[in-house]
Formats: structure tokens, sequence, C-alpha cells
């Protein structure tokens, strides 16, 4: 993937995308958060609330890596869990969009 | 403090004040993580949280330590921050109660 360029234009759109995705995510992970801390009545539920706040924030971190060489799959990640629809990635170009298809095409 | 010894009243007695202020220190400290999750706002506040809860949870799972050879240094702690008042631990000897009453006077 090393060989796509990136314009700046390009890059201006793909930060959008990839912030919009990230605010997404988090917000949606915010509400799970906000109804899994209503539910603590345990000593023990501390430590469960504990494990699920760091493993997903873990892979939240991992997942949104906004390197140019990765950048395509991690927006057919983003695309395919729902975080990021097709349109929000309209200022790529369409040799990205295309070799994002073929990721996406690949996974299903 | 290995010289002390515990007849099966007073380890059960411990055990109970213990147990409680455990309960009492964790009840507390999840309603504080009720009302941080309930400010939940950025992205970044998910990981205020999970240090605040690490740190704290952390915190807690050295404190209860509940061996014999450290147990009097524990109640004196549980005393002290307020998770145990002193009738909880009727159940006890005078010579353990002195300890604790030593330790104290030494730590205010």
């Amino acid at each position: 993937m090393n060989e796509l360029t990136w314009s700046k234009g390009e890059k201006a759109a793909a930060r959008w995308a990839f912030d919009k995705a990230y605010r997404n995510e988090c917000a949606a992970f915010m509400k799970e958060v906000k109804a899994m801390a209503r539910e603590l009545r345990e000593p023990e539920d501390l430590w469960k609330l504990q494990d699920s706040l760091g493993g997903r924030l873990k892979e939240i971190s991992e997942k949104y890596d906004y390197r140019y060489s990765v950048l395509i799959f991690v927006f057919a990640r983003l695309l395919r869990e729902g975080w990021l629809a097709e349109g929000d990635l309209d200022g790529l170009g369409k040799d990205k969009i295309e070799r994002i298809r073929n990721i996406l095409g690949a996974i299903v």
C-alpha cells in the first residue's frame, strides 16, 4: 500500500473521516460504560468494569492508527464495523476507494 | 507482630470486620465511579476513567491483605480511613486492640 500518494485535500478528508469514526465509536462506548456503571452492585463488578474498559480501550487505541501506510485497511475496517458510512470517504480519490472496496470484498 | 495468636472467635470477628470494611470502601468507590461515568463527555474521559479505576482498584487490592502477620496494621489503616469504627473490632482481644491503638497513636 505504500505506493499510494495522498494529496493535501485527501489528507484533510481522511483526517476528517478518521476523527468522525473515532468520535462515533467512543460515543457509543461511552453509552455502554454509563450503562455498566449504573449496573454496578457488588465489589467484583468494579473489576469486571475495569476489564471491559481496559480491553475495549486497548482495541480502540490499536485500531485508530493514522499512518498512511495502513489507513486504507483502517478505513475498510471502520466501514465494516459501521463507524463510517461510504459517503464519509467522498473526499478520497478513486484509487483509494477501489482499494478499500477490494479489501471489504476480500473480508466479506 | 508474628507472636500474636488468634483464637477461632477472633478469626471470625476479624474476617467479619475485614469484609465489612471492604464492602464499605467498594460501595463508596462504586458511587464515585457511577458519578464519573455520568460525567463522561469526551473520548479522553474514557482514558481518565480507566486511570482512576485502575489506580484505586490496585490500592484496594494491596490494602485488603488478610494475612494474620499484617492484619493489625490493616485494621489500623481501615480505622484511620473510616472504613471501620472501633466497635467493629469488639470481637478482638485486648492485646490486639491495644496494638492497633498504638499504631494509630504513632500515625496521628
